[in-house]
């Protein structure tokens, strides 16, 4: 049988170098647990914009179809902020989630104890932390026509479109229903259906999928509460359920809770494919963080983890995926830190790639 | 010459009881201050359903488009959550600021000195935080066109419309300068001109206006890392100028950094009015609270902000809108605390009014 495929995307800004961490990572399973992957790497981004004018290839797009999983890295920076809205980095992205069908988005925000302190709020709030903020991610405002500027009279419009059919709904609350199943059986789903009918329209499917699911304590909150409780009281939450543009922005709110952007992994899923695993990328959290790239500074331990994610996900190595965050566990209670974690005075940071050694080791 | 002309509108939950404070407050200022105001209440929200089978009868609609100027409580409760959308007490308060056609919500986000202590946050990252968020409140998603739940084939698809034309970016985007040249003359203004058009309008008509302001450092950020250096480091912001739906999530997310959601006020303010005097709404940033409603113990102090508020926007009499924050400012540094700011043990907390009652004695 042949291995398993991995098409790898660095993409732009720190991208590169995260990504050379996982590198690693992936050849240590490959010499010492026998997990070989077969690996290839491609452009996307303002990175595929240099070579090809445009974020992300059909070939690329082909590509990404084909394998079993595909890692990311990050895409954007400045240098590409005056292109035509049709060729941003960004678009590369929202191509590929769109044309792989990856309607569910698996971000967890998770307090790690040794970094507890790094967050910006109390320790009490947030030691302990661990929730899973599941975002739909292939339709809503980010792909709803009509879209686009019009002229209207003598002046502009911009318009773009909230648009959610039932069955998107249902089957993004279906994964969530399933990940809070193997999780505390908690879930809350947030809209604003006091102001939107296509919030009205998700709350009745979510409360209509949550009859299978008779175990699972379901509940609704307004968005805008959500992004309140978040901040107030987030360990009352376990799994989150919301649409692409409120899971953009609260997920990122969540994610700041943790103190530790650099830290956190993202899946996003779609349907089954003919071998059975579906069609995945995995892709840290945090940007491309243009200011600090190319200078070996940045937190690899983002995109490390989304590849356990891959592990857990893709290649029901669920037991791979926890070694492996164990071992990223142990090198943050050994005080190894790299720039953006530095809380305590005196401590000398590490670089990116003394992070991935680290980590290594403690493999 | 007149009164000027107040219409409150206590509205549901906890609505009636702090606005019965406010009565005090307006009371002392005619008493004491030579401030006389002609006082008339009406019916909004649940409690207008209740009488008129609709959240905001014409009768009300039109007294608020004659008077000087409007103080709302809260509305909704769990006892209005299976009415239809068209009737819901929401529809009351948003058919308020669309036919004054109030587009400019400013929502200050303060933390008291003497309840820094009471956030999530550590306190030297929110001690002394005061941030003023402008959001746009008559467009965006909340009244875009088409909207609704509609059949597409065998299934149902929910409907909204995101829409922004130039003229409404351009209005709110100039209170928002005028409001950073009498603060500290820094604006942030937040879309997603990454993935939506009406996000890139929005960003470039807010560049164009900045162009009459020269004085006020302007930026751009996208509001999802806009609710992450929220969360992260709140004071490196003034004014933060945002949208209809990013301003409901963000606006509440930064209250919450304050810790004292009982504490805050905001205006909502349109065109001037032939008097000269803008077209204002103004109402406490906490919801109607139906759990505690009716016990006394709610917090009349957002309420009491917002008369503050008007007293400063509405009637140009800034001086006596210090005098009552002061009032306020010195009940808390003197322990005075209803139960929602009860962090410390030990302390009694006071009810709704005496709360109101400490604060007149205060002036
Ligand atoms: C880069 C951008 C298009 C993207 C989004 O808005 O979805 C990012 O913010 C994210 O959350 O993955
Ligand atoms: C009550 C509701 C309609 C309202 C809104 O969504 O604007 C509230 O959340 C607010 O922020 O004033």
């Amino acid at each position: 049988m042949s291995n398993p495929s991995l098409l790898i995307l660095p993409g732009d800004g720190i991208g590169p170098e995260v990504m050379a961490e996982v590198r690693k990572i992936i050849g240590w399973f490959g010499a010492k647990r026998g997990l070989e992957f077969d690996v290839s790497e491609d452009l996307v981004g303002g990175a595929a914009y240099d070579v090809h004018g445009k974020p992300l290839s059909d070939e690329t797009m082909a590509k990404a179809q084909e394998v079993d999983a595909v890692l990311l890295g990050a895409v954007g920076g400045p240098k590409y902020d005056d292109l035509d809205f049709s060729v941003k980095p960004e678009r590369g992205l929202l191509r590929l989630r769109k044309e792989m069908d990856l309607y569910s988005n698996l971000r967890p925000a998770q307090c790690f104890d040794a970094l507890a302190d790094f967050s910006s709020l109390k320790k009490d709030v947030v030691a302990g932390l661990d929730i899973m903020i599941v975002r739909e991610l292939t339709s809503g405002v980010y792909f709803g026509e009509p879209r686009g500027i019009f002229e209207e009279g003598n002046e502009r419009v911009g318009i773009n479109t909230q648009r959610y059919t039932e069955s998107e709904i249902e089957r993004a609350a279906r994964s969530a229903f399933e990940l809070a199943m193997r999780r505390n059986k908690k879930l809350c789903s947030m809209e604003k259906a006091n102001v939107m009918e296509s919030g009205i329209l998700w709350r009745e499917v979510v409360t209509r999928v949550g009859q299978d699911y008779p175990e699972v304590e379901l509940s609704h909150m307004y968005a805008d509460n959500g992004a309140m409780q978040l901040v107030r009281a987030p360990k009352q939450f376990d799994v989150i359920l919301t649409d692409n543009l409120f899971g953009d922005i609260l997920s990122d709110c969540a994610a700041m809770l943790t103190g530790s952007l650099g830290m956190l992994p993202s899946a996003s899923l779609g349907a089954p494919m003919a071998n059975g695993r579906p069609k995945a990328l995995y892709e840290p959290v945090h940007g491309s963080a243009p200011d600090i790239a190319g200078q070996g500074k940045a937190n690899p331990i983002a995109c490390i983890l989304s590849f356990a994610m891959a592990l857990r996900y893709s290649f029901d190595q669920g037991a791979e995926a926890d070694r492996l965050e164990a071992a990223v566990e142990k090198v943050l209670a050994d005080g190894v830190r790299t720039a953006d974690l530095l809380a305590e005075e005196g401590v000398q940071p590490v670089s990116t790639s003394e992070m991935g050694d680290a980590i290594v080791a403690a493999l």
